[in-house]
């Protein structure tokens, strides 16, 4: 697609067309908006940009504790071996912040983004409109599926650490899962359910429990299961911190782990080791999809021709002191 | 000083001084040092930069743990707020990467940088040459008089630790200190010393080990004070990290904390109360330094009168589960 043909579409002139993809000022908002609709009607993009400015976008909702940490020293390594600079941004709780984001990223005229936070259809359009590419990090919704992202086997992690219990001899397992709205949450608690199916055990919602991904908050959700009169000998959480709270849980309750509970985490990060006993947990590889995400958005930012643009990278299981075989 | 001095001073001419002032090629490279080694001498700094990149550096060795990841926020946070860009360097194990940071950095032309990571005398010749100003964060060595700094009162933070322990009652106390090569390490080590004096108890090597930043270097130095026949009843830390490497040393010899053990760690991160009991600890004002570094390098960036470029922030004792009067 010319940018002719979408100046003739949209009904204006070849530099209004050529301002609205440099993002320059100089054209009325409802030009600019008939303009970007064309484009996105007709899915123009650049072949690759006239110049480049070996600058790429780091961009969170917000920078959460080692999960964040990880992430952004996987991209900044590969970045760096191809003399890119990352400009980093966390929107953070105040998300008015994003107009601003999105008109001083277009001034930056970076090569591309790695987008760990979420935008809304509206923002894909005005990057597509620029020609600017993005790889979606983790997504925690369903995008379109023109969409390149980088993302995590979840559903295999939740059924791993589920099977690793039931292999242990566990019958009666719980899930303090996260919120429900968080794809990948979402996926985890189907792979418990599902290791639970394969194993011939009830799938039951008593012994689930939706939670915020904090400590506090898998706290909580483990009191409420954890106080049952038929206790579950087993916990799988939707994150390390949630895990952290089942711990806490189990010693307010005198419960000792493992020999009187035992509990999976999920992510890996570094506290998994530093907690007593250490953490059995299913690994995230953070860095690998950091880097994965990196080469492909710069791949994408060069115009290069890259495969398969929208995958998941395995997760395995750690197994650390944290679960034993259920008490007798 | 005018860049017709400087070039007299060289004996080159004037372009050729302005070349090297604006990081363009085409100079040879001993005319370059010579340059170079003549605004040095001379003190050259541009009263402002003649186009603003708006965009500034955020330079790391190495982002380790939370500790980084508060400097990132602290930083993007207030860049956003004046809609500067912050790229991200991480120069990690292979410090090789240097030179090329030089290189690409001075390609970029940010308005300024906030340097986490430590550059030698001829790296900051070559900034100072430029023109872009920098803050160093939280500074491990001595620096000269004329480079501005935001670091923490880590003196009076070991002191405070210390004298906490002994309005309990310890009069064994130990510290695992960070490495001595470590400027804020040593100071946090002589506040512990100073403490003890001001009390009247004796200040002896016996109980002070030097040890790594991890949790295994802390319980490997633990393990070391805690069999001695004399015991310490008190253990004060050179980070939190090295205070859960206590932790899994008074688990291992049995002994439990705070009752028979008390324990101070110090930095005051998330994982203070992941830990069981909560850490007491003193906290170290990350954000509000990350802060302070970044309003300081932008003022000096836009060419503008600031205050004091040299200073520290208070470090605040923050009491939790860790610390209890000493054993009958």
């Amino acid at each position: 697609m010319t940018i002719a043909a979408i100046a003739a579409s949209a009904g204006v002139s070849v530099p209004t067309v050529s301002k609205v993809i440099n993002g320059r000022s100089g054209v009325a908002a409802d030009t600019r908006a008939r303009v970007e609709a064309a484009i996105s009607r007709h899915g123009y993009r650049r072949a690759a940009p006239v110049t480049r400015s070996n600058m790429m976008e780091l961009v969170f909702d917000e920078i959460e504790d080692m999960w964040g940490l990880e992430i952004i020293r996987g991209v900044e390594r590969v970045a760096r071996q191809h003399r890119v600079g990352v400009v980093l941004t966390e929107f953070g709780p105040q998300r008015n912040a994003i107009r601003y984001w999105i008109d001083d990223t277009l001034a930056r005229r970076p090569d591309c983004l790695v987008m760990v936070a979420q935008l809304d259809a509206e923002q894909h359009r005005l990057l597509r409109a620029r020609g600017i590419p993005f790889v979606v990090f983790d997504p925690t919704t369903e995008l379109p599926e023109d969409v390149p992202f980088v993302g995590a086997t979840n559903w295999a992690g939740g059924r791993s650490a589920t099977r690793h219990l039931i292999g242990l001899g566990h019958r009666r397992i719980a899930m303090v899962a996260g919120p429900e709205h968080v794809l990948c949450c979402r996926a985890r608690l189907d792979g418990y359910r599902s290791a639970l199916e394969a194993a011939g055990l009830p799938v039951t919602s008593d012994l689930v429990r939706h939670a915020g991904l904090t400590d506090a908050d898998g706290r909580a959700a483990a009191l409420d299961l954890l106080r049952r009169p038929d206790r579950p000998t087993a916990v799988c959480t939707g994150n390390d911190l949630q895990a952290v709270g089942v711990y806490q849980a189990a010693r307010t309750l005198g419960l000792r782990i493992p020999a009187d509970l035992s509990v999976v985490g999920f992510d890996d990060l570094p506290v998994a080791t530093l907690v007593d006993p250490a953490l059995t947990t299913v690994h995230q590889p953070l860095r690998e999809m950091a880097v994965t995400a990196t080469e492909l958005a710069l791949a994408l930012g060069r115009g290069e021709p890259t495969g398969q643009v929208r995958l998941e990278l395995a997760t395995t299981l750690t197994v650390r002191h944290s679960t034993a075989p259920p008490p007798a």
